[in-house]
């Protein structure tokens, strides 16, 4: 994007988001204008966490400004099992959103599954994150019309790097990334595994590090398969060796030592704080914070699964 | 069973689960041999974990002796979900078994789905899960000709607990456990969660307890549907007015004050270390370790899944 121009020739300084998001936020707002869509959001909060209910304002301002109807239900973690079924049952209803933790923990993974991954806007449940690993894109198998989705923040992390000029689009598809080094600190299932997944197979090699260790992801041999391996490579070395550093450890006290990172390196956080001192961005390219995109992405999500619904009809 | 008729009068002891272990695996083995079944399990191990090794010794040596053919496959952890895709696709293997941690965390949640409910002898995926939840007895619908597996360390539980001879069955079914008070400390989705559950489901009054807090399960209206409820009861009182108190900390530090545990209760711990002192014996029921009867749960759902597999043909 004309906007990035500046940071990334003098590859340093502070990227905010704001562009890209209204970008996608704009293109789904023409297609509802234009088709005269009525596409429906249910979401649910069971927490009196301020973190939760403030994210939920900002998602139910941005869907309601682009002509989603975002009904926000405050609701009894007890409860929400059955709702969420009410809702899959319900023809009217068209996206699903969960504000976690609700019990936190595996009960948490199960209520991910709850929610049909037809209505899945997130693309959290373990169907949509196994189309993904798979490189399967549909939904409905060979008759392909019904687009799978992709979990919302790592889609939000590959648009920004795309946006800031990263993929290089004279070769081949596939291999848009390739002679990258990407490190990733979080291999969640949320954003760090589909997203190491998602640019290995845009051709870079990722280092994938969480509490227990390192895995390398990289593409393997057939087309859209992913390959993993372990690695002797130490945290620091990746670290150091890496052109895009992504960062999501969701605790103010881990920072990365700024020593370790290149001048020029492109440095992503997306942990809610700031997994590095600010003042990186004298030396390295930085994105504090992706929020904005990710809710673009869930409405674009939604437009996709709106899709998938109505030619059911 | 005949067995703990003395400890179950004197309301005092400890439990030795071998012969319920027994009259399970003796069925297997009998039904195997009457039919010349070869049912097969593939095993997939990926980790030095001395426990899970063990394990997986005991696990294939109990199969073998009746009648099952067990391959035990060490592999990296890396090359694990193709793996279990090629063995969901042999229609010469009826179950597959994986030892955890492979990954840990939510990635392991995600490997548990990779393996087919058809072939899901642990009874770990969250289809299952879902049946179980949702009292779905059939894998096919209103066919209804393949039932579905349950969890096999909870079905163990249940089994034990039906085999000291708690089920009151001159109460209709639902209510053998009516007016029973049980506490669980453990809210896994492989074993807490399942099991509150279950007993619920059979009239039992429930608390399940992790470290985010306490849930009461108890039947709901409709037969087979379970309510969860938020409490202001205490991990303390609910421990005090428990008949059946289940212990699944994995920590050899945790251990409940012998004080808390009324005389009689039966205590069934799970966990692997001890969580409770091993003299609470001289005033309550203790049953140390349940693996044995979970080895026969496992060789259980395996000949389920094989009939469910044979009728396909």
């Amino acid at each position: 994007m004309e906007e990035y121009k500046e940071i990334m020739q003098a590859k340093k300084g502070k990227v905010d988001v704001t562009p890209i998001a209204n970008f996608f936020r704009e293109e789904v707002k023409q297609q509802i204008t234009k088709n005269c869509w009525k596409p429906r959001v249910v979401a649910f909060l069971t927490s009196d966490d301020q973190g939760a209910i403030d994210y939920s304002k900002w998602t139910k301002l941005a869907c309601q400004k682009d002509g989603i109807e975002f009904l926000l239900k405050r609701v009894e973690r007890v409860d929400l099992e059955d709702l969420i079924i009410e809702a899959n049952n319900d023809p009217c209803v068209h996206g699903i959103l969960v504000y976690y933790p609700v019990f936190g923990g595996m009960m948490d993974s199960y209520i991910q599954d709850v929610v049909s991954p037809t209505k899945d806007v997130e693309g959290l449940s373990t169907t949509n994150r196994f189309n993904l690993y798979h490189n399967i894109r549909y939904m409905d198998g060979e008759t392909a019309t019904k687009k799978c989705v992709i979990p919302c923040t790592p889609l939000a992390m590959v648009k920004i790097i795309d946006n800031l000029g990263i993929y290089d689009k004279s070769l081949t598809m596939g291999e848009h990334l390739k002679g990258k080094t990407v490190t990733i600190i979080n291999r969640s299932e949320i954003v760090g595994r589909p997203l190491a997944a998602m640019l290995a197979n845009d051709g870079a090699i990722v280092y994938s590090i969480d509490i227990n260790g390192i895995i390398i992801f990289q593409a393997g041999k057939r087309h859209g398969t992913i390959k993993m391996s372990e690695t002797t490579v130490t945290r620091e070395e990746a670290i150091s060796k890496s052109d895009i550093l992504i960062l999501g450890v969701p605790s103010p006290n881990y920072k990365v030592n700024s020593d370790l990172i290149q001048d020029g390196t492109i440095v992503i956080n997306f942990a809610g704080c700031l997994n590095v001192e600010e003042s990186i961005q004298e030396k390295s390219i930085l994105v504090p914070t992706i929020g904005k995109v990710t809710i673009a992405m869930l409405e674009r999500n939604l437009l996709r699964l709106f899709n998938n619904q109505i030619s059911n009809k």
